[in-house]
């Protein structure tokens, strides 16, 4: 007979601070990216899964997309919010974790992001299955079909496109040796510009990865413009020469 | 009769969180900057100075430079460290503040930073007076001479030069609407490349700010190459055509 396991759920509460929000005194997507991916690493830590432990094992965590929804409401800097993260179920491959950032008292939910994991070996740079030691802890239900994100829309090159080179710099790479993946986000939404940015707030995202981007590398950042009023639906591609490194859908409020 | 003012002292734990901290996975030199901003923030905050406040007397704070000193053993991301300030003397038109940034028991210090202050008014850009309402709370004494930070020594155009371009992106900007001061950091040290910026450590450093970048610009960093491996100093500039935004000289382990 086996017990009814109880999912794992991990809160922490957080400052956010000034260099966290952007001009509109609220956090950027790419930091909200950033937040949950530490809560995600503390809850880790929590059940003794450290980077140590985790990368014993020849491999580490990837995030292979994000599916995401933001209130009208966002909290602002010197406010202290609460991250909160569940394991939500697993495959031997695909591992999906749910995140939601709230106000303190949990009276508000500012934002829920469903998130997929797979391993990475770090020596053949490719997906390799979880190891059960990494997963288990967590109590989450082994799923046959686990739920998938919306796939984004990928953008019409024939439509009027947007386009701007970023370099990558040395500061974009953390201490997994990679190119942190909430960056990627500064490059899809720094071409829509300043104007852009500052009178329209994100209401619904949904990015996937399929390549790494290197250091070293220039990135180039394309996105359509918007067609009406009405569809306030903006699609994304970031890539290096011929390769599709990232897309992504948002939609605005 | 003038009772003995003793000035303001002001500390707040911080964790230190995965995104603050670059491939070597300690804190980078932008971040450490933008965590010694926000405890600076904060101490105006518990003082009743917000950004509000500071804002209807139709000026701003800005840094005019730093000197600081990093300790060899610098803190790891996971870690809660302590930040703290204190407004060390000021006059009419300089305020200078001590930063500290030191394990959660002060048992080690990883950093200690002095910065100049100088108010700016918001519609002519140019500096003005400290409003005495801002300043006196802080009880730091008034100085006739206030100290002067080390000038960073210029670097040598003459000599051999790595020169790197860098757009001004949206997510550089800040909720005061102008580029954030520490950003600066990532385009000096960027040029000097992954090789160099892993097997090295920052020692001390001057910072002097001239000019301020624009959100557009394309900022071009420049930096002396290393001569001999005795003088592990490098000089750097960044600047928009011939207008120098920044100088400053780093002291390398």
């Amino acid at each position: 007979m086996e017990l009814k396991q109880e999912a794992q759920t991990f809160e922490m509460p957080h400052l956010l601070t000034y260099y966290e929000c952007d001009e509109t005194s609220h956090p950027s997507l790419s930091m909200i990216l950033s937040m949950i991916s530490m809560v995600s690493d503390e809850h880790s830590m929590s059940l003794g899964m450290g980077t140590k432990e985790i990368q014993s094992t020849g491999g580490t965590w990837v995030v292979s997309g994000y599916e995401g929804h933001l209130s009208a409401k966002q909290p602002s800097f010197g406010e202290t919010v609460i991250l909160g993260t569940k394991a939500v179920s697993y495959n031997r491959f695909f591992a999906v974790r749910d995140f939601w950032i709230t106000g303190k008292e949990h009276q508000i939910e500012y934002a829920r992001i469903r998130s997929i994991f797979v391993f990475m070996n770090l020596k053949t740079r490719r997906m390799q299955s979880i190891p059960p030691a990494l997963i288990e802890p967590f109590n989450a239900p082994v799923a046959k079909r686990i739920p998938r994100l919306k796939r984004p829309q990928k953008l019409d090159e024939n439509a009027s496109v947007i386009k701007k080179n970023y370099q990558v710099r040395y500061f974009d790479l953390d201490a997994n040796h990679h190119v942190n993946n909430a960056r990627y986000f500064d490059w899809l939404l720094d071409p829509l510009g300043r104007d852009f940015l500052r009178g329209n707030q994100i209401k619904r995202f949904n990015l996937q990865y399929l390549q790494e981007v290197r250091n070293g590398e220039m990135v180039e950042s394309k996105v359509n413009k918007l067609q009406t009023n009405d569809e306030k639906v903006t699609y994304h591609q970031i890539g290096v020469g011929e390769q599709i490194d990232a897309i992504a859908e948002i939609e605005w409020y």
